[in-house]
């Protein structure tokens, strides 16, 4: 007889850890709401045509492949065989399991462009797949929650983002978290007045990895790009490891990028995204503005942001920026958006080292009712009902057992309270109403049942 | 450039349709939780060791596989390809995407049978994937909602998802629907007392379609799976077409079935259950009993529900029964169960074309803020905090536009207020509101549009 095993890379969450996630799911889905933006959903199947080459060359490899159903190998030759799998793979397979919800997304606006009204906000929450090599808090199997609104380039929307972030992280409880911010702009700014112009790619791929190897490994990096010693020293001199305060950081940049006209405009975009945060009336802001984020740059083009959690060591929870052509790739250029995406693996892996979670996500049933037999039962099932009507997660042991099994099936689903029926309830109407976590016992009636467990 | 498509039978969902969903999804998951089942997810992706064999060999064709990721072809000679596609199959792929929230659960419950406390109750709401050919309303990827418990055979059970059904319709504002309930151990008696004992299985298949093709194609069908005329012929007196009332149904049963024994018990649990019912308290039920239902028998033992909507062509909205073996196939026989699941999309159908959605359920951003220049946008954001500090989904349309494009911008989005802020609107601190519905505008200041927004 088998032995089910999972596939590697997959998990099972089961109640205590789903009440958890659906917990910061349902929070993250309100704030969304709130900012005014709108649920989506794609398949999780998408055309391989769709997907490829969106990603890179390392993200083609990480995609899942299905493949087509029916006789697949029909026309298939020895030829196919030895030209290797990669040529075999989109003869047997045309369909591949989504990467991220960003092109996915792309394809929604393009198929959809004559019908969505501009400026588009979205939300999507919805597994991803990656076949990547499995390891601690790396899945094959995960969520991501997006936001992003395109069709327009107001640093409104950036500030907003700003704002939700907040939010969410606060509603979660997660108070002690720090937002970094920065422009691709600055960026290319740094580079052009280093004396390496057009270069801040393979600039942002080695200042990223600053707090994981640290400065001098950064540098050897550098070297290794072909960046000249007096390109690198002006670089870790002005931009590395500073810390100025807010109030410093404008005039600062300005000075340091007053030869790249790029650079200029990054300061002023940020400046005025954070002017535009003061408006709302932001409290207490917990932003850094930090010029060597880069979040490997991928397609941002203005805005970029990256959160941690303070006081555990765990990456980034979340992650977005300003991209100026999400859709070209699929015919539509020039599309502005910008967007954010929380991690909720990493958030959950966060609020469950810090103790973060309120008791009522951890809680399922609330009220467990134990007749003794079936006269017990017939009162039971009446206050079973009413109980339910208000609200309250309820239910009745079904099997007529032992008092002790059914009190040790309460105490393993960490059910509260427990209302014990026997003949005597049954004749005055009064039942025994058992607090799970004091032990305290007390005879009440229906209503003051409902009271006491409504808690 | 590629002009970007769906891959077939299957569906974005965009925000009008998800808010809707996610209103049945969510009237759905209250439901069960308050009938005490918990949250479970499973991956998407099983091993096809676990999926193969459960679902016969019409369901294995059906199952999406997912290409071996690396080279998975690394080992195949010709000789793989000349043996066919189907022993091709298993040696580049070895996971599939789930077929149904069954399956998986029983793997789930196998795997931590030594920590779950039974009877354990557990719901799941998540999409599965075939591979059937698709047409009108029926998809590749669909959601199934799920409510199980296993580890008792306790016909409290069998109660509790009748109350769940008539709970989730309710709640949903599907009111007019008939809920079938029969058993399998009717049938089994019904066989063996129209001299076919143990033709449970073949009679169950035939009489399902009586809906489809009538009483005479169902003879039909009888006379090709051997079925002797006066099998039949007692078949279609006694039992096809019998409209009974729920007061003379159980003795008019207990004589037809008399002679067999499984067949008395089969009408002394479904009495039992719906006694059950009545001392719960459930008003009105909607509640059928058909002893002709067979839902293609499947793997139940015992009772067997399925509903529809009335006043609809629309098939089942919800299906389930009692199963003795769910784990049996993994290796842990004898774990009875009885479940209940819901179809999403059809619930969908049913509610879009009877118009039953309420119309919150519909509506996204409830204000637009509608700023006529920089000035007016200092005074708007503070406004946009404090409504959704009021948990009122707002936005502000984040260019500085003509007050047209502002306004048919909320017109297309159907967002209900709009306030419209310029210069005498900061000077006096009086916002004009206009409801987009009724045309009317008024002056109110920032306490007035939050009191009249929140209606």
């Amino acid at each position: 007889m088998q032995k089910p095993t999972l596939p590697k890379g997959t998990r099972d969450f089961g109640p205590e850890q789903m009440r958890k996630r659906l917990f910061i799911f349902d929070t993250i889905r309100q704030t969304f709401k709130r900012f005014g933006f709108q649920p989506l959903e794609t398949p999780s199947m998408e055309n391989l045509s769709t997907l490829t080459g969106k990603y890179g060359d390392e993200g083609d490899q990480l995609l899942f492949k299905i493949l087509n159903s029916g006789d697949f190998a029909a026309d298939l030759t020895e030829l196919d065989i030895a030209s290797g799998y990669k040529k075999l793979t989109p003869k047997i397979a045309e369909k591949g399991l989504r990467y991220d919800l960003t092109v996915p997304f792309a394809r929604y606006v393009v198929m959809n462009r004559n019908s969505l009204t501009m400026p588009f906000k979205r939300y999507q929450m919805q597994p991803v797949w990656r076949a990547d090599r499995p390891q601690k808090g790396r899945y094959r199997e995960f969520y991501q929650c997006d936001a992003d609104v395109v069709g327009t380039d107001s640093l409104i929307c950036e500030a907003e983002i700003v704002l939700m972030i907040h939010e969410v992280f606060r509603n979660l409880g997660i108070q002690d978290f720090t937002l970094k911010v920065n422009n691709r702009k600055i960026l290319a700014g740094m580079a052009e007045v280093i004396g390496a112009p057009g270069q801040e790619g393979p600039l942002a791929v080695a200042i990223d990895k600053l707090d994981k190897i640290g400065p001098e490994k950064v540098k050897d990096e550098l070297r290794e790009r072909g960046f000249s010693e007096k390109a690198i020293e002006t670089l870790v001199v002005d931009w590395i490891g500073q810390k100025l305060t807010n109030s410093e950081i404008w005039n600062d940049f300005r000075h340091k990028l007053n030869a790249s006209q790029i650079g200029q405009q990054g300061v002023d975009e940020l400046e005025e995204m954070l002017r535009l945060v003061e408006q709302y009336g932001l409290e207490k802001p917990q932003i850094e503005v930090d010029p060597t984020l880069a979040r490997g740059l991928s397609y941002y083009t203005g805005a970029i942001f990256e959160v941690k959690a303070n006081g555990v060591s765990i990456g980034s929870v979340s992650g977005g920026g300003r991209y100026d052509n999400l859709t070209g790739a699929f015919g539509m250029p020039g599309l502005s958006g910008v967007g954010i995406s929380f991690g909720v693996d990493r958030i959950y892996d966060v609020m469950d080292e810090l103790n973060l979670f309120p008791a009522s996500a951890g809680q399922g049933t609330q009220v467990l009712i134990v007749p003794f037999d079936s006269d017990a039962r017939a009162v039971a099932l009446p206050l079973l009902t009413k109980l339910r009507r208000a609200d309250v997660a309820a239910e009745v042991y079904p099997d007529l057992s032992k008092v002790k099994k059914m009190l040790d099936y309460a105490n393993a689903k960490g059910i509260p309270y427990v209302v014990l029926i026997g003949s005597e309830e049954v004749q005055t109407g009064q039942f025994s109403v058992k607090n799970m976590v004091t032990g305290e016992q007390k005879k009440l009636g229906a209503d003051e049942v409902l009271w006491i467990v409504k808690g």
